[in-house]
């Protein structure tokens, strides 16, 4: 195999014809973990269980209430949609809204969520200081007809499209509806984050314009994936409006389609190190819209 | 509304702009469902769990050894296809094989399944009397790439396309690899075999050249499987391979896609009343081919 030309980052990837997995070079928690002076981090046990799993479910991180009135919220700005516009992604081949971005900025609601200690301390203790948001969406996976989403790594698309430098950021995902077995639940494969797979080929042109419905680049080989499988197995986490799951950068996940009749909504957050944001993309393409990877960085102050 | 047509036919569909749902009108269990002189007959409280949920699972049908063998030559019989022929139905936009109909004749070691006393003695309990294979298949549901099913009642399009007079005809589908929460198992709306939902629009001619790997026709309406839904739930039952699921031919099921690493793969074995033959169609177009409805009766001697 060919020397990769970007030797000095350890992770290149779609640059050559075959898939790699390798060990991670980053640390899951970053400092001391201790989380001291944050209300809401997280107790030792939970902490040793994100490291070693790649995630952290948590059963009602928002109330109820709360969960109702931001997808009221949510479909509320889903129906005021009126055609296509940057940040507003539409299902393959319909016009049904699948995913609004960038709501912590367009959105007062959305963007207290984004801001509050419940989630914030979180991240601040599992990326080991300041954060800012990354990225963040509302997601609906509409009833009968939402689509699945295929196996991927977070980080290997943002490090690769956008320029985020090392595994130092956390996703959060929010249920605003309840997530159930039968809805196209967010899968996870435990442990994967442990391991970085390489994708194979190049990055076509603006690729994000089709990615976000349907990826076809940035997608781990089956081969890949069954081993982290074999490896870690898979798991659904589910639960009711307000459950969360915290889950890190690296961490492969992917959804199934939803034929049933309930809707699923989630909301998700990204948060990163201020140490890490992001440079020039390590592909070889240039970075992505702001809505996708935010470069207007503002320190969320709580 | 217009008078339907075929006002005398009870189970018309596909001839309206609008959808109904109404009361089936046949009994679920025919005859005395005692199965007085069928050893495998169900005992008492299975059967009225059938008669009144639409289904019956069972956790070791056949045994996994048995369950195994039958997987190697359904694997075999796959990989021995060599392009298009009857019977062989390959996924939307690719070679791959979903679906092998009518191994209940083309392969001796399926047909000794379909005349196995373990699955015959129950049809012949639930349907009153002696049956026939009305259809046989096997299912593949291949890993990450096995696409979806939409919501169906498999009596709706036999009554339709096939010419099936009533509902008396029961589906067996019979694990061969484990169906379990992430390989698009079948699902299930409990109770709803009890419901005959008209579908909307007419059947295109040559329908099931398309139909067999993405339904247009035949379709319930949105609105229906939410009510159906609301009433029964769904139900995914999940097994080991040799587990088995009876289902009334009026039942709602369908499934997801396949994600996973996992193949999902079944064999189905329709079995019909030998008094509820196919006759003509009871939509305006000629019978499918004889691979997905058997014309040439053979009744079963066990």
């Amino acid at each position: 195999m060919a020397q990769p030309t970007t030797i000095a980052d350890p992770y290149w990837s779609r640059t050559e014809h075959d898939w790699q997995a390798v060990d991670r070079e980053d640390p899951v928690v970053w400092g001391d973990g201790s989380g001291s002076g944050f209300e809401y981090a997280l107790p030792r046990e939970q902490l040793k269980s994100f490291e070693n799993e790649g995630f952290h479910h948590v059963d009602a991180l928002l109330s109820e209430a709360e969960a109702a009135e931001l997808l009221a919220e949510a479909d509320r700005l889903a129906a005021s949609v009126k055609g296509p516009s940057p940040g507003v992604v539409t299902e393959p081949q319909s016009d049904v809204v699948r995913s609004l971005f960038r709501v912590h900025r367009s959105n007062q609601k959305f963007r207290a969520v984004a801001h509050d200690r419940r989630l914030v301390d979180v991240a601040r203790q599992l990326l080991g200081g300041e954060v800012y948001v990354h990225q963040s969406r509302i997601n609906f996976k509409p009833a009968f007809d939402g689509r699945e989403f295929f196996w991927h790594s977070d980080f290997e698309t943002w490090h690769i499209e956008d320029g985020m430098p090392r595994m130092r950021a956390v996703s959060l995902s929010i249920s605003l509806t309840d997530n159930n077995e039968f809805n196209g639940p967010l899968m996870v494969i435990p442990r994967s984050h442990q391991t970085y797979v390489r994708c194979v080929g190049a990055t076509p042109e603006n690729h994000f314009e089709q990615s976000l419905r349907r990826q076809e680049y940035g997608v781990p080989s089956r081969e890949a994936m069954t081993q982290l499988v074999a490896r870690g197995g898979i798991l659904a986490p589910k639960g009711r409006p307000g459950s969360s799951l915290f889950f890190e950068c690296n961490l492969m996940h992917g959804s199934a389609g939803n034929l049933s009749p309930f809707p699923r909504t989630n909301l998700f957050i990204v948060y990163n190190s201020l140490e890490n944001a992001c440079v020039d993309p390590f592909g070889d393409r240039p970075p992505r819209p702001d809505y996708l990877a935010e470069r207007e960085i503002e320190p969320i102050v709580t």
